[in-house]
């Protein structure tokens, strides 16, 4: 038995946190049913592939290697139901108020903190806070376009991001031809997950353009903690991107964006026209949370935990479509695989949906929208069992035998 | 006493309620510190005035009558907690996770439902979940925009659309000459709070031109429920603009874009390209709350609370600067001032923070930036106590025959 809460005195976080179903943080084995399929993300979301998506989320028991989506049972629910709480008893509970366009300030604080520890000169008020990295990309993105402007990216790249740079008008280029920006992820390039080499981050520096550097999955290379950013090279060209909804959660919708200092006021400005500020009461639960829990070590158990879950998908793999190639991923959420054979892309991803295995399509990754070579990218990050990498590969090699 | 909760047993959100510090649907009388001033909002973030905001923001014991910040004191915080503890409960947790770019289904659901009320014929699909308000403005802007596009708005207008419509290089038209578009609050005009009238409708309406129709605070009119949209004229030329800002609060960052059907795929992708979607815990806790609440009811009540701090701020205005010259407001947060002398704006605003008492210049709400005729929005909804508003004009009645 415990004491009735007194309505007057502040609220024990601890005593709430016991009212929630536990997190994997506190119970190893978070075990949703089967049938319950993760919702595919919004990367496919309006697209080519948009229908398919919408139908493979709506399939009961479909294993989903779709999305990029990081794993719900990771998600520290009962510690961000602590932090929301004492965010709400501040007295004039700026949670849930207006708040300044850049951002939270103590927040802004620990994300400088981070950036300084791999060796970025970057101070609190070099950071904007945005809604999710997808808007500190946009807003990086408008700041280097020009008339025409041509974008560098790799080969295969982020969807979301390409599908900004068109609609801004951007030419991509993938062939290393000449450019006016590049786009890049150096620590952990989605969809390949092999990070940039030495001389590939020299030669992207020599150019002397200005780099966007999409940084989402830095913290989740398997091999250790993030690498130095190209943030640290070159301050006053590079735009700096992060978040937390690989690391934390999407849900919270907070990313940032370092963009140089002589453009600060400039970015800041169209980001409050774009949506005057990100969401106070995510970022107030962050503030909290980060200010009470050990990230670093969050870190280290995340990264274990998907490395675990490349090493599983990548022997099924193996066992059950052992002429597909791939190269093991330095870190992430997915695999990219190359098949041996070349069948219609949207035929073969229906198909597999039937066979109730969703995956991505490769040519979402490619700034030509090619096709070929026939290509997918396979996420072990979401399922919500580990053994269901085995049976969703399992599907997809039964699904291959009849199409391919 | 009460038994100790069962961590394997859904949390109990009546129980959570109760360690919650009552807010003013509990207990009518909240009193944060008076020395806690209410924090400024982004309105004025970053811009002309933008270092005399922030230095407003951090003088101890200030009254702020700037921001346009809806008052912390009816935020319902006890039953957003039950929410969020109920949104974080389902399995897979999509509270947390991605969700898909045109939001919510059941949030959806609800705002569309709440527009068939007033007249629109609106469907859950025709619904597209923002990041705010402004950024449903800046979607359908960006969709009006042609080359050198001209934008009418009010003489007096929204500070945060008329910045952004800077941003994108439209030409701003204020004087009734032809335009390719308008922006209008047509049931409660930011900052003049005085309705649009059948003959103004009508002559919007037959020029045929696209109209963004910014709905903010037309739930807010003192008279009763908000009246039938310009969206229920003219669904193929409106953008309609709604939020929870004004009547929730703004920390969730939730707002609503109504586009015309034949462009809804395309304001989807520019939205996905922005920020993916908008932030799924906020969107999470308001599905959640709305389906538990009667929000009819909470709107009968904010009505009433602002009406009264209307009347308050009007009746010390006449007593304490009867020489201003006001309209009553219809509705809404704030009250348009017209003083009888034209000192300079921006020393009458720094004299005024000395004085303990801040406001938000006429300047800006012009799409010239005029600073003639001398004008001044004071919000009365923001303060901590009604008699703030009493004391806030002392103040400014003060400062005015020393500036004035």
């Amino acid at each position: 038995m415990e004491p009735a809460p007194d309505p007057d005195k502040p609220m024990d976080a601890t005593a709430l946190a016991r009212h929630l179903p536990p997190s994997s943080e506190t119970r190893r084995s978070p075990t949703p049913p089967a049938s319950e399929p993760p919702r595919s993300g919004p990367r496919l979301g309006v697209g080519r592939f948009d229908l398919l998506t919408r139908r493979a989320a709506e399939t009961p028991g479909l294993i989903s290697f779709a999305g990029g989506l990081p794993a719900p049972g990771e998600f520290p629910r009962t510690k961000l139901a602590g932090s929301f709480v004492r965010a709400l008893q501040a007295p004039s509970c700026p949670a849930l108020q207006y708040g300044w366009p850049e951002g939270d300030e103590d927040l802004r604080s620990w994300i400088a903190g981070q950036l300084r520890r791999r060796g970025a000169s970057v101070a609190r008020d070099d950071i904007i806070v945005t809604s999710g990295a997808q808007q500190a990309v946009s807003l990086a993105a408008q700041m280097v376009r020009g008339p025409h402007a041509r974008i560098g990216v790799d080969p295969e790249s982020y969807p979301g991001a390409l599908d900004l740079f068109r609609s801004l008008g951007m030419g991509l280029v993938d062939d290393g031809s000449h450019v006016d920006a590049y786009y890049l992820m150096p620590a952990l390039p989605n969809p390949r997950g092999r990070r940039l080499s030495a001389h590939e981050r020299a030669k992207v520096l020599s150019t002397l353009r200005p780099v966007i550097e999409d940084d989402a999955y830095a913290d989740l290379c398997f091999d250790g903690a993030a690498p130095r950013p190209l943030l640290a090279e070159a301050p006053d060209r590079v735009f700096h991107v992060g978040t937390f909804s690989k690391t934390l959660c999407p849900g919270l919708r907070v990313g940032w964006l370092v963009p140089p200092r002589a453009l600060r006021a400039d970015v800041l400005k169209l980001k409050q026209a774009a949506d005057l500020q990100a969401a106070s009461l995510p970022q107030a639960i962050l503030e909290d949370y980060l200010r009470n829990e050990d990230f670093d070590q969050r870190l280290v158990r995340l990264r274990e935990f998907y490395a675990r879950r490349a090493a599983r998908m990548e022997q099924a793999l193996r066992r059950y479509l052992p002429r597909w190639k791939f190269e093991p991923p330095a870190g992430g959420f997915a695999i990219w695989v190359e098949p041996d054979a070349e069948p219609n892309e949207a035929f073969f991803l229906a198909a597999a949906i039937e066979h109730g295995v969703a995956f991505d399509p490769g040519s979402l990754f490619r700034a030509s929208g090619a096709v070929r070579p026939f290509a997918l990218r396979l996420c072990f990050s979401s399922v919500s069992r580990d053994e269901d990498l085995d049976e969703g590969v399992r599907r997809l090699s039964r699904c291959w035998s009849e199409v391919a």
